[in-house]
């Protein structure tokens, strides 16, 4: 299958992307659903897919959480079935990331898919995630806003954030197989399906500064070979009482923390998190030495396949692989292989 | 008992807090011991409390973790029981961290006591925390030596870290009961007991800047209440290759986390971390309303005592109480209440 987006990249970049909610109509030329609503129902039976279903009949709103056993007790309409990760279950899932790379490898969060059935929607809401969202099957009756910035949220169920009121539409369309909308994040959005529909979206995360905070912070710590800097008290000949902080104190300790950052070298570490996966990878089963895998990859018939998931980065240099977490170095005759399993998307053999 | 510290605080701390190792000879005047090595050794008999010996037969190191059924393995020489945070299960001991109050509360880490029986100790080693060493029963033969930057570890047993090379003592002394020293962070040192001995280590944690950084970011993470800045990418119509993080991209996402913890309000944050305790604190049997809190303290019979290993801090402002990572608005009329609280050691009837 041919998944050509139809999308000037650079222009989308410098108009659209993290600013303007955008309708982009056949973006996929004769869109075929990379999997059939009934293998996403059978997903979200199993152990460890992360799915809920929400219901809506007449304004009364519903979450159930999977695993599920069945579907029967959700009716004929007025539901959603979503399923979070699903690229990393079904491989062909995966192929719809590739269209997307002319964005960075580590700002990809995962790829969402929706089993609507008539009139089903999960609600208004806005997230703090970028977002593409792909229709297939079926159509959907979708409307985005302008960023907001200070919205109302309540929750209708407790596993459901939507907005509190109502909100203008810039974009109002009911979209048809291969059409897609891009969301930036805080723009809120409310999709109801006309019919039994998909909708595949593709995630981009954006960590808080509380998160990459603290990812960053545990690698520090998981670095022994950095020596990190400690605090220590500013000198003083009396600290006043024991329970009182004041504001010296208090300064002190926010200018070690803040100081101690800036002058860090954060690269290393950064680009460890930025290569962190969303959900622990696939281990090899067994145990395989570094010079089992290189015969194997020098074997003419190995096939290379990315596991889905995984986040294969290089360094500004080139000089260091990074992926899940961890890093290897890289010479000049390993960097062809290197840049070979980055590029990597579609299975293919190593040459 | 009387537990007055025989040392002049100003001079110490301009002096040597932090920057020299110093022995107090009669620190504290007809020392009494806190506790009798049997009770620290049934301590260690109990689920939760973190003990280990460290023996030393000949030079061969071994570490046992507590819990322990019995010490009769152990024999008659040779090694040390340690007890981490005797002041949390033992409230006699918490008595001792009141003389230290000259430095901040938020610094206090625990006090640890080892019974160390002839020829125990722990090996020569060097620690990440500041720490005053009281001599109880006995005698040890301590030896200190000036703080090392680059010094060279070992582990004679997996859990034992000490120094591979020996060190210039700058202290060299057998210590005597009531005797102390003060050790800064990254000295030298090593005690060997000359015969059944206890000594009592005061310790002041000093976090180091990953470890302040990722407490700090939980706890920002937890106040729903504050906006966190999310990353966005660069303004860039063509980021290159998406596995490659380029020299840019790499810099914008250093800079993000930088300038974001930069701009932020931390001191709200700080001040909780600053206030958490080092081990989950006991919770009070049942559910106490804050009006039944309020008519207890109003009670004339009633005695404030403060739950050993608590933190208790005031702002700056002295407009909030901050304890176990919770935070209570000040007002004038509550404020005497919160310095009663804050200044509070010695267990005392509400005024
Ligand atoms: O598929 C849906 O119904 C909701 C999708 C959505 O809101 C999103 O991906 O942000
Ligand atoms: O009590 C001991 O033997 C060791 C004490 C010590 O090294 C310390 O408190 O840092
Ligand atoms: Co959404
Ligand atoms: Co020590």
């Amino acid at each position: 299958m041919s998944l050509t987006l139809n999308l000037n990249s650079h222009e989308f970049l410098r108009e659209a992307w993290q600013k303007q909610p955008r309708l982009i109509r056949g973006a996929f030329k004769n869109f075929n659903d990379l999997i059939e609503p009934e293998i996403l129902a059978g997903l979200a039976l199993e152990e460890g897919v992360d799915s809920r279903v929400i219901e809506n009949h007449d304004g009364k709103w519903n979450v159930v959480h999977g695993p599920f056993e069945s579907y029967d007790a959700f009716g004929e309409d007025g539901w959603t079935l979503l399923v979070q990760s699903v690229n990393e279950w079904v491989p062909e899932v995966q192929q719809l990331i590739a269209p997307f790379r002319f964005l960075p490898d580590w700002r990809i969060d995962d790829v969402m898919i929706s089993f609507a059935t008539e009139n089903g929607g999960v609600g208004p809401h806005l997230d703090q995630y970028d977002v593409f969202i792909i229709q297939g099957l079926g159509r959907r009756h979708w409307q985005v806003g302008a960023r907001v910035t200070n919205a109302n949220e309540h929750c209708p169920h407790p596993d459901l954030k939507q907005l509190a009121d109502a909100f203008e539409p810039i974009i109002d369309a009911v979209l048809e197989p291969g059409d897609m909308l891009y969301i930036p994040a805080g723009c809120p959005h409310n999709g109801v399906a006309l019919e039994p529909s998909l909708n595949y979206s593709v995630g981009f995360r954006a960590p808080n500064t509380a998160e990459l905070g603290a990812a960053t912070a545990d690698m520090l710590s998981q670095l022994n070979d950095i020596k990190l800097p400690r605090y220590r008290d500013a000198e003083c000949d009396d600290f006043g009482p024991a329970y009182i902080v004041d504001a010296e104190q208090l300064a002190h300790a926010r200018n070690f923390l803040v100081q101690s950052w800036q002058q860090l070298d954060l690269d290393h570490a950064l680009l460890l998190v930025m290569s962190q996966s969303k959900r622990p990878l696939p281990q090899p089963e067994g145990d395989i030495s570094p010079e089992e895998l290189l015969s194997l990859a020098q074997d003419n018939e190995t096939l290379l396949v990315r596991t889905p998931g995984a986040r294969i980065l290089l360094s500004p240099q080139r000089d260091m692989l990074y992926s899940n977490g961890d890093a290897w170095p890289i010479d000049n005759e390993l960097l062809p292989f290197a840049k070979l399993l980055g590029e990597l998307w579609d299975d293919r053999p190593v040459a």
